[in-house]
């Protein structure tokens, strides 16, 4: 928590801490580590570059949660349903400039330009995703790069930091997370589509009640053509999104989504570099297949 | 325009570009370029400390407005009346970003560590005027804290990186920053209660409106009990407003809160590092004369 302790005590930072303190899986803060090939973390960059990447993910989800007007995450009220919107937003801002502090602890420039590169790319697709909402007749192409940018991007920082922090091949682990992020993207849409919301802790066709068209869709509208015809504006109700969510299953197109997910995975385990210890191999293995029994 | 050249074309970036093409005043840019020292600006790092300086206000503008729901800014429609909400906040979110990357093109790391400092004091202020919403009991202490991190830190920033960037005193001149940019919140909160709409672009006493309680307020309470009585969420139009703004003058109050920004000023000159040159502190001093001149 020292990342986000404040020169003004406590309470200003109360809102960043609890939204770290909250959990979540720390999937990014594991990449870092184990694409260090470092057995035991113990060297102060590569601790900052696992915060950082960590309060970068945090700071988004918190504005995220603006947008969706989201009462919780992880179980627990959010910063927006408990402190407002002007809070959230400044506490999101507060993780952000922690992040990138947080890596200014250290000498080199390189994490930073990789880290600032990699918040513009989050940010991009968020305008990318809003720009694109509601348009059901966006191209596969289109959604692949928003979760490349969304989700992406941010994988295949965390990768990018630890390899650069363990003297590894910062391309070749970079090029992994970034496969591994943008699988974890796919599923997490699929998921959306299949629920249930107990497991996913959010109502099923969250999405296409935002207005955000992903793979499932794009992949059902292709197989029926009375989907084809839909209007997303249309869909309205947690009824109305189930039932839609039925006619994108009935179409096999969860399947087509989870297929192209699997492949993308595969892609990242084959393309992993070739100088890497087993050890570190079967870590990043691992990770990959913990990505894909999320879906499971 | 180059700091917001996104890695996805015009579209992407078009808000983050009509935001900073806006205009404004420049004055941290301004204070970076004069901070260092240098005759003519040709150097890498101060025309990116510039340019960053820059960015991360502009993202705070673009957030602000996201709170405010406000339809202009710089006589120019604001991003959240354009784009709406999802798109300001990954807009500012960008922004901010790019500031980073931009600092980022030098190998240097203090200058990141310096901007991560000011972008999170920036988020701080944010959230202490929140938590002090409402709040007509605050203390001036605590207000003219809150004035340091809003505007204070930044503008200390941007004579830091310039300081820096030219081999200049960068705490001297880092606090002249300071002062000058407290003075500059203090006269935009007498402006504020003034008015009048034409010259401020904001309706007379929009702070009170918004539950913000500034210095002229903090002072017209300790002056005249009926307004110690005020109960702030009362006052809910703009004839109200109007009606309020016109007691708190009646107190003597912005006189008050006017001379004491004058003091700052005065201090901020007086206490200028010695070692600098003759037409450097000509040219800060200008600067310091702008900032009062803008009540006057």
């Amino acid at each position: 928590m020292a990342a986000l302790a404040s020169e003004h005590g406590a309470t200003l930072s109360r809102y960043a801490n609890e939204t770290i303190s909250a959990g979540g899986k720390r999937l990014r803060p594991l990449l870092v580590c184990i694409a260090s090939g470092v057995p035991v973390v113990q060297s102060d960059p590569l601790v900052h570059a696992a915060v950082a990447v960590e309060l970068v993910h945090a700071a988004t989800l918190v504005h995220d949660d603006v947008i969706d007007g989201a009462d919780l995450r992880r179980g627990r009220p959010t910063v927006v349903a408990t402190g407002g919107r002007l809070m959230a937003l400044a506490t999101g801002d507060l993780l952000f400039s922690r992040a990138f502090a947080e890596l200014a602890l250290d000498s080199e420039i390189e994490p930073i330009r990789l880290l600032a590169h990699a918040s513009g790319a989050l940010a991009e697709g968020e305008l990318m995703q809003r720009a694109d909402s509601w348009d059901t007749t966006v191209s596969r192409e289109r959604y692949l790069e928003r979760c490349r940018l969304k989700t992406g991007v941010l994988f295949r920082a965390a990768c990018e930091l630890g390899a650069a922090a363990g003297g590894g091949d910062v391309k070749g682990l970079g090029r992994f997370g970034e496969r591994i992020g943008v699988a974890f993207q796919l599923l997490d849409d699929v998921l959306d589509v299949t629920g249930p919301p107990e497991r996913t802790g959010k109502p099923r066709g969250a999405d296409l009640l935002d207005g955000t068209v992903t793979l499932p869709l794009i992949e059902a509208r292709a197989r029926d053509l009375s989907l084809a015809e839909l209007e997303l504006r249309g869909v309205r109700t947690a009824d109305q999104a189930n039932a839609l969510c039925d006619r994108i299953a009935a179409t096999g197109a969860l399947q087509i989504a989870r297929e192209h997910a699997l492949g993308v995975v595969a892609e990242a385990k084959a393309g992993l570099p070739a100088g890497i210890s087993t050890d570190q191999r079967a870590a990043l293995e691992l990770v990959a297949a913990g990505v894909v029994e999320r879906y499971a």
